[in-house]
């Protein structure tokens, strides 16, 4: 039977797949994040030719560059001819807003917009042009498919955000990430309505942006990876005309060491001797007792506030133990002098001296959950990296808090996990005033095991479901329709130039030295990153550890996840009868096996695939126990009960991090049910 | 029997490629180019952690920046571990050179090197920094799998390029490509020891290059894409770190309708509308008669000096009928004053008026071949689009000279093709005097059919090839053996950063709409794009028809194409023993057969696949067909006269261009002589 199912996989998985692809215009709409209010209309605006563009007196440079920009998009998407070149008149497309927006873009500012779609042309008005943009993004995402050419659906549709604070933080202190990776994703945050780029700037591992009065800071603390001024006002420009606050943060007083390797006089009292290239926390903070201290953070802050004109800036403020302030007499002293018990008084101490020269700046202040100490004034932001219930209690207290938590990206969770966490569960139980005190939520790109060849990968799409969770009303939470939606939208973030959708390829050929990477990458889909923390602890990476390893390449959540857990969970539900999932199964697993001898070729001329050999023993092993076990669900029958201990002993060991692999079989839960159904 | 063959294709086609893997250390090398001497030595260098640097005490910035680079790209290549993380000693790299090289790079610089590996460490020395870059590109190379580690073979390496001039010329006018784009593509070029990028950045279709004292130039002709002079600085700069000369061109008289649309009073007559956006040959041309007019360019090349320092500047000079010169009173009264007789007359007058304009900047002319006309300077390069005839006769002439024809990327024609066109064929008759005059050859990325999205892969991997004509000695030309080391080159350029392994995937899935293209990956690697001839006559395409269409993702000289020739060929010098080569063979038509029904349920869904329904019928007729003539052929019986009729009309339909297509099947010639064969 294995051998005639053998042939199946190729045809089978793109039969599968159909979900996926984009929906005829009368099926579902595939947008991403779904508005808040949807009236589908009857007939189609059908695309033959590129828009007329129509827009009130009042539109800016801003809003027709936007327009510009989707008219491109959508002409690309849908293979436009241009007017003249075609006997079809242009689409009409209208553009109306009532006023610009705020020179600076505020969190509080209105991003609503309309949007109508008739057969006779498209409608859009909005308060201001970020709602334009973001009716722009949904205009881009309604275009689909019709037979022999391109059409969007008659709709209208009214839509604003749940949350006005939806971002994403890249840590580029870690590792540096060149200025066009960090482009590309501000072009997908626009695409999926994030509003909200934090450039994570300096680091232990690195200080990354120029300072004029302070040029050792990258001189000797970047490794001469860093941001010009001149870059980063021009990255703020480019992320301002697509609707993106640029939000930069400054880790103090600790996570510090690049400033003190720069600045010494800086430190508490150890001094490191270089960037330091461990990864986890580090002792060395700023010394917060002399008034010196204050004065260069008071001019540095001076200076970055000439480059980053949002309201907002990040002063980090997290795992600092400080282990000098608790040694260094003179600090001691200090505390003593001024009342100050411990190192999170000091620490609420320099927080405070820091807020007020942020203050003279007409800045706001945002730090880590670990700023909340008592006394801290109410306007101060707190971002929440302990999770939901530390953000509801900030709320309670009376403070605005961003959810982090469940949105760290390194914990290569799968997209239908973190795209129901939600900063407000409907459980909660704050009061309405509390609630409005949760401004949104942060994706966080830390930087410790991504380069810029695969950073996308860790991205995306997964943040593309978390944008849906921060813009969408509550009740949006159907996790199959989310990742029936992934997909396309995947793709069109691709086409802005993001890379996560090639780099585990680039990735497999240049560990194969190969072009011929067929059955390598069919192998590779059986496998993606384990967390941050399980690596870690097996591999102690430091900042100059490679990352072009196996690990490196496979991707988190990839699309060969879910689609086995759900034909799985449909299988198990009537294993006699769904032949079309038991057949399905059967083939993939098939196809997986068959590409185990292949792969074992490549590991003879590559060390790093040679890693995976137990990997690839294990993975065949496990394979034919569950297609063992889909035999005798489908024939009825059940496994014996020492088989099915031997069969788990074996997945089991297989689904433990190793730690010569630093990958985790992406089958593991589906094949636990898969014997515990079996075995019954 | 094709059902049980059928389950071959994923294996067979890895077991088949096998050859293009890197070969172990006692192996071939994968050197592309090829050096001019090799001697291998016994044992080899193990690489367990990175290197340790020495350099000559006259190492200058441009030599340790290439050697930091060269380091960086074999650390992650052979994912080395730095010191300090590991127990083995870091391996030693001595670089050593004579002399720094010219400030501005010269045509005749010595670019020589030698490179000794030993197991002890690497010995690199040079005159000048030139060769040590090249012999850093072969180190890079030379790296290759050991087990569970990396090595490099003990060899002594004598190189020197055959030709001093070696260069790419990107078209930036009919469509723009962003600056990362020519990044990337410099430092492929530095990879395979090309020295010049040609940048060719006016033409009718755009103005792409700043002029503060012209600023019209740019606002009128370009559509607001073009290069700030100081991003034009940047590139030269970055291209000078990696050995590689910028020489700009600036199109005249013809090919200028953007210098027209900006200042009419530079036209002969006819003032264009606005841009021009169709391609083809134009009517406008600049006035030769007016003093002002050599102001006005006097003026813009002495700016232009300012911004590319390369002793070389190209003045266009092709295609340029002038219509105008034929009608204007005041311009047919000009020639009747200044005796010239025709057009050609009147254009070798505005050369020499040029050419003393830029002897003025201490520049040299380089123009296509219709600048060569009686009375022109010996010291004007010619660069020759009509092909080695004309290269040869502007030699025994007196003019150095640069071959362009036989590499128009634009043709599409395979690697193997191009790669054995020779600037100076082996039974040229010209003197060892005229020989070095042919200074050597430039590949040509016209602009008409690429965009940023898909230009690498036009230009990739096959100019490789051409870059190893242009450098290793003229007796290296097998082509087997190039192809064997295409692929892992090609693989080290996309570590560089370069699209054209990616670009594929990304353009299918665009079509598609889903990120599962499986099958369609398969279908579209029976297909490559007609050449640019072809498609312009079909389609009449301008600078504003999209580029998404199938002809745009799929690339010219897919591996399946070589691998699909060299397989039949040697299936068919003994079909009845051959039973390897049949069986691939057969494997791969049903794989691609397999592959049908996916695609039609996406065509479904995408009107550009849609457009290929009747190239995918064709398909799975001509590849039964070839099932049919294998069998016959392996079983020792021939097929029909009536059979190999029907058959041999139904491939010719197949493979006659048709509009509605753009592609042509790679399986073409191959199968034309299987049907050949079947029939004997």
């Amino acid at each position: 039977m294995m051998k005639a199912l053998s042939v199946v996989p190729v045809l089978l998985m793109s039969v599968l797949s159909l979900p996926a692809l984009a929906a005829p215009p009368s099926g579902p709409l595939t947008l991403m994040p779904v508005p808040a209010h949807v009236q589908r209309q009857e007939g189609a605006l059908v695309l033959r030719s590129t828009f007329l563009v129509e827009t009130s007196a009042n539109a800016n440079d801003r809003l027709r560059d936007a327009i510009a920009r989707a008219v491109t998009r959508i002409d690309s998407l849908a293979d436009l001819r241009h007017a003249g070149t075609g006997v079809t008149p242009a689409t009409p497309l209208h553009v109306e807003i009532e006023h610009p927006a705020d020179a600076v873009q505020a969190v509080d500012e209105d991003e609503s917009y309309k949007l109508d779609v008739s057969a006779s042309g498209i409608r859009i008005t909005a308060p201001n042009e970020l709602g334009a943009m973001h009716a722009l993004q949904t205009l881009i995402q309604l275009v689909q498919p019709a037979g022999d050419h391109y059409e969007i659906s008659a709709v209208s549709i009214q839509d604003a955000p749940r949350f006005p604070w939806r971002g994403l933080l890249i840590d580029c202190g870690r590792h540096f990430e060149p200025i066009d990776v960090l482009k590309r994703n501000i072009d997908a945050l626009a695409a999926v309505k994030m509003n909200v780029f934090h450039w994570h700037l300096t680091e232990d591992q690195g200080f990354r942006i120029e300072s004029e009065l302070y040029p050792e800071l990258t001189a000797k603390g970047s490794d001469g990876l860093f941001y010009t001024q001149e870059q980063a006002r021009n990255l703020v420009a480019y992320a301002r005309a697509r609707g993106v606050r640029v939000v930069p943060e400054f880790e103090m007083p600790g996570h510090s060491s690049a400033w003190l390797v720069a600045y010494p006089e800086l430190a508490s009292g150890t001094v490191p001797d270089g960037i330091r290239r461990e990864f986890g926390v580090s002792n060395y903070a700023i010394d917060p007792t002399r008034d010196e201290t204050y004065t260069f953070i008071a001019r540095f802050l001076g200076e970055m506030a000439t480059v980053f004109p949002d309201e907002y800036v990040h002063i980090g403020g997290d795992e600092s133990p400080a282990t000098d302030w608790k040694t260094n007499p003179r600090i001691l002293a200090f505390m003593r002098a001024h009342n100050l018990k411990d190192n999170a008084a000091l620490q609420a101490y320099f927080n405070t001296r820091v807020l007020e020269i942020l203050k003279g700046l007409h800045k706001h202040m945002i730090g880590w959950d670990e700023v909340l100490t008592p006394g801290l004034p109410k306007d101060v932001v707190v971002q929440s990296w302990r999770g939901s219930e530390s953000l509801a209690k900030g709320a309670q207290l009376g403070y605005p808090g961003i959810l982090s938590a469940p949105y760290y990206l390194d914990h290569m969770d799968p997209a239908g996990k973190v795209y129901l966490a939600d900063p407000v569960p409907s459980d909660s139980s704050l009061t309405p005033a509390e609630r409005a005190r949760v401004l949104g939520g942060e994706v966080t790109m830390w930087g410790e095991h991504v380069s810029a060849r695969n950073i996308d990968s860790r991205i995306w799409p997964r943040t593309a479901a978390i944008a849906e969770r921060l813009w969408s009303p509550a009740e949006v939470r159907d996790v199959p329709d989310m990742y029936r939606r992934l997909g396309p939208v995947s793709v069109q973030l691709e086409a802005l130039g993001l890379t996560h959708l090639t780099s585990e390829d680039a990735g497999l050929r240049a560990m194969a030295h190969s072009t011929q990477i067929g059955p390598l990458r069919t192998f590779a889909q059986a496998f993606a990153p384990v967390s941050f923390g399980e690596r870690y602890h097996v591999q102690r990476t430091d900042q100059l550890t490679p990352l072009d390893g196996f690990v490196d390449a496979v991707v988190p959540d990839p699309p060969s996840q879910y689609w086995l857990e759900s034909t799985m969970k449909r299988f198990l539900a009537d294993p006699r009868a769904d032949v079309a999932d038991r057949d399905a199964l059967l083939a993939k697993f098939a196809e997986w096996k068959q590409s185990i001898p292949a792969v074992r070729l490549l590991m003879k001329t590559s060390p790093q695939l040679a890693a995976m050999s137990q990997r690839a023993d294990d993975l065949e092993h496990v394979l034919s126990d569950a297609e063992t076990a889909v035999h005798h669900l489908s024939q009825g029958t059940a496994v014996s009960p020492a088989w099915k201990q031997q069969a788990v002993a074996r997945l089991e060991s297989f689904t433990k991090p190793r730690p010569e692999t630093l990958v985790h079989f992406v089958g593991a839960a589906p094949l636990r049910s898969l014997l515990e159904a079996a075995s019954k």
